[in-house]
């Protein structure tokens, strides 16, 4: 049932958060469409790829392709000044990668998947449909850069792949403290050390 | 056989349209020839992935191998005026798109797939080279913008879906019709709708 | 043997490669973690899919893991000037290219594929990581460009798809025969033909 829940909400804030990028950077509303589908699903489809599941799960979804379908039609309704301040956000991509975080660990963690392989779950259901988007956007992937983001999603893969999560109340404190956690990240500008120096900056 | 010659139309055309793109963009030889190939087999490649075909059967295709690298010759040789008038008319990318969209179409069809995921099929297969293609070369992917694109796939996939296409010269007027109609689009300038605007452009 | 070493050090390689680019590009040391590990693994990873083995084998190189992660470690702590000057050299990159590109070929080798597909082994084991790499930074991938690069992988291809080198020293002598050839390329800019003209820089 969590899993069901934290699936639907990381679906509909990915696809919000993909065709919000895609009206940015002025594709069409097929392009738009293209980009919300591929932010909300290529993530898991990748985990399913590197994991060893059948990638051809993905087409037992139908209800999520509904539900990303009808979000993203509303988003293309949006009055023009929402689009933009939810872009300034950032508040649906964190929504799409904490709930995808500890999902996608909690899928890890019911394969008996050891931890690393949990915290890699994580990751890439977390952020990977994020990477794509970026990439087709031709974007820099917002989760290699600026504020801490990748940490947040291994940190729930280490919470569930620990055992510390089994109940649900437990799944969806670690979704709002992820979340929080992110928010926080990018309001306060919270930074992991980066290695860049002025005289690399010429290159 | 109208599902060979379509594949054998489409890989011609991608394997043009990739290695003009790797010219534009100052590839050398064997980048002109990564990106030709790439365009015209990584449509097929994605699809047979997502659909759950082994995506190995890439390699029993040596005489599309064998065409592709023939054509991709040829362009490498086309005088430089050719080339430039070739890329004007995005003749080519239209030529592979449509073929591709109908053999990817049909390709689904024979496998008894629902229309869903079978306009899917055809639109992957059309457009998943072209979108890798200009990945590679650094640029936004042509189908998320500007002219109507992957609709046309999807119309494709939508008329054979419905079982409105069975006969060989249903099919190749198919093909017709979506090549006349990509053209059309991008000669008259007809666009879905976006949603940029004025305040959005800053970002 | 000589295929485990050479995967060592191609993964030093390739981690020490992704790190440093995505030090250029300002990614913080997640974002450092994430360019290394991918460029270090990505080739073998698409190869494997592409060959059609089982892409879940990534899982079971712990060691190597650990390695790349160490390797990554070190790299941050390099002094500047030192992680610009390896990136000047582009050396590690060469190496990653010289030892994935044989041990590609010696796997292909092994499970007696043809020889088109050993080179393309080579080749995509060799610079699959790298492309990867380059798209994730925002870079136009360095294999399709400038100096000599594809071309050596797949001549460690060829020479291993005739049976020319069979013992361990024949293995490591190509080696450093292919690094060689790669350094020398940019060190003396070693081009093959392109095709760009002025008419075409416009566009």
């Amino acid at each position: 049932m969590v899993w069901d829940v934290l699936n639907v909400i990381g679906t509909i804030a990915f696809a919000i958060s993909g065709a919000i990028i895609a009206i940015e950077v002025k594709y069409d509303i097929i392009g738009t469409y293209a980009l919300g589908l591929i932010t909300a699903f290529a993530g898991g489809a990748v985990r399913n790829l590197l994991i060893g599941i059948p990638i051809t799960v993905l087409w037992q979804q139908t209800e999520l392709f509904i539900i990303a379908i009808i979000t993203i039609a509303i988003v293309f309704l949006f009055p023009e000044k929402v689009v933009h301040r939810l872009k300034e956000l950032n508040l649906f991509d964190a929504i799409g990668l904490s709930s995808f975080a500890v999902q996608g660990a909690m899928y890890a963690h019911s394969v008996d998947l050891p931890i690393i392989a949990i915290m890699f779950s994580a990751a890439i259901t977390g952020a990977g449909g994020g990477i794509i988007r970026d990439v087709l956007a031709q974007q820099k992937p917002l989760v290699f850069q600026k504020e801490v983001y990748l940490l947040w999603a291994m940190l729930a893969g280490f919470i569930i792949g620990m055992g510390w999560a089994t109940e649900s109340y437990q799944f969806y404190t670690l979704f709002v403290l992820i979340l929080i956690l992110r928010v926080m990240s990018y309001q306060f500008g919270w930074c992991l050390p980066t290695r860049t120096s002025k005289s690399l900056q010429g290159n």
